[in-house]
């Protein structure tokens, strides 16, 4: 089921997004939407809109809006990270040029736009409200975690809104977007919503521990590059509250510069993240964070099949590579 | 009335837009749109919904879009150009930094789609719709700009297609705006379209031509600076068209290199623009565009005094400096 919907999406993306003139601002937007990627978000809106009984294909639009938005985020967020490397390929600006990369990342996020133009103006406004909204708040999760690496107070209450406007927000609004098109009743929309806003956020966590505890083979990016980085997650941020004094000092020290040679660095933060029971404490997390988003989807009037499929899917995204 | 529409526009602006947290992505937001500027856009929004018969207090919102998209283009056009003033004050990009600047700018293209949320389902989505595509030919416009640096056989027709796709829709779209905000039919609304693609182009046909023979106590920006740039403009596209073999050989050779003392550049230019014809041929497409314009104005519904003041704006618009 869920790898026939990623094929109807996939097919749905390829008739939709095509190249056209000028070249260089269309070409990086269909390379960059086929790069690949798990589609993660459109397909829950397709799964949402199809729990509420409602056709699918009906919901297609409304999940290519995010998902080319999201991608749109993707090519700003690179030049803005001066990454080289996204989806083991070239990043558009690295492949083109920084502006290059602004204007057709500027292009998309009108597009994304544009796949709305199918909706009755009632739907269509329900959906552009909800969809400005998020994409605003994803800029403000951007913009906190640029403020982050030069901010030495950070708590953990603020990392976790930032994670959740950077990512969490969009994966709610994707599948409040299925609730939407399915005419679901307001009640239910904002439950869905609660159970993407939790399913994100046990996601991003889950995402900073395998960025540290990963397998190399199968994780995608680099293991050890929050670290590199100096990126204050909630492993770090624990381990900073948690850890020996001495330990303490040690990790501070080692956030406070970047190096060019990395593994006795990520060794010894991996030992503190480890003794410190940071890592035990942000496995802890992603578990409550998902146990309050399977609570939310208890809570939705669907079909108990429905729930279960929604369940399995939340689990698989849980499980990836752990 | 001019100078009262655009108090209530600018007061409008100041309680609409505030900067919040985070500072960082807000502030500049607030920065580009306090540096001034003559308001075209909005008011002729404005203006429009006033002339067929709408309180225009009812368009403020739409005029508000059009002048926070505007802005939002300039912080990315500024970053393209490596430009370091806007409006005799540090661009965006020089007071912050480059990062801030892509990051603002997306969050202000999604504050201008913001505004049009009061508007009832029906007229939101038709704002929408238009707003979308005029946005995306924005782009197209700006790549088109970005594609002819670096050609060189440009001819005048794609020239004129890509500054009415930079300039003239946006002007044309405002307008369209305040006629749809008007509930003015759709042969009313696509000729009040027509009238500001014809005064847009006109328009910046003038800021070019201004651009080299303009005063530089009044213009706003450094007169010759197209020259500098080598930018195909009409005056030059005309000229290599229309000069002697000596002169369109020097002409070609003056625009293959950047230069840092660009007096005797411009001196030259300037004698070949006036030789050849192309600034007079200039002059004269400025005025048949405005004709265009104003007969367009003339098959427009509404009442003949209204007219009058639209046409008197034009008028104005067209004079400053000349």
């Amino acid at each position: 089921m869920i790898a026939e919907l990623k094929l109807d999406f996939l097919q749905f993306l390829e008739t939709k997004i095509k190249s056209k003139e000028p070249k260089n601002l269309y070409d990086p937007i269909t390379y960059i939407l086929g790069l690949g990627g798990k589609k993660i978000r459109p397909l829950l809106t397709l799964m949402i809109a199809d729990s509420f009984g409602e056709d699918y294909v009906k919901a297609m639009d409304a999940a290519l809006a995010v998902e080319v938005f999201h991608n749109f985020t993707l090519i700003h967020d690179d030049i803005m990270d001066d990454a080289p490397l996204r989806r083991g390929n070239a990043t558009v600006h690295e492949k083109w040029d920084v502006n290059t990369g602004i204007l057709s990342g500027d292009a998309m996020m009108i597009m994304a736009y544009q796949c709305f133009d199918k909706y009755e103006p009632k739907t269509f406004k329900q959906l552009m409200l909800l969809f400005s909204k998020t994409a605003l708040e994803v800029c403000e999760g951007q913009q906190l975690d640029v403020d982050f690496e030069t901010r030495n107070d950070v708590t953990i209450e603020e990392y976790i809104k930032m994670i959740s406007l950077k990512t969490s927000v969009l994966i709610a609004c994707a599948m409040q977007f299925g609730a939407i098109i399915a005419n679901a009743d307001s009640e239910n929309a904002r439950k869905v919503y609660e159970f993407g806003l939790n399913l994100g956020i046990a996601f991003q966590l889950q995402d900073d521990y395998l960025d540290t505890f990963g397998n190399p083979e199968t994780f995608g990016k680099q293991v050890g590059g929050d670290i590199i980085e100096n990126k204050k997650t909630f492993l770090y941020l624990t381990a900073l509250m948690n850890a020996e004094n001495s330990d303490k000092l040690i990790l501070k020290e080692l956030y406070c510069s970047k190096l060019k040679e990395n593994s006795n660095k990520i060794d010894q933060v991996m030992r503190i993240f480890e003794s410190s029971g940071a890592s035990k404490a942000t496995l802890e997390e992603i578990k409550n964070y998902t146990h309050l988003a399977f609570e939310n989807l208890k809570q939705i009037d669907i079909a108990p099949e429905k729930k279960e499929f929604l369940k399995q899917f939340g689990q698989n995204l849980m499980e990836r590579n752990v």
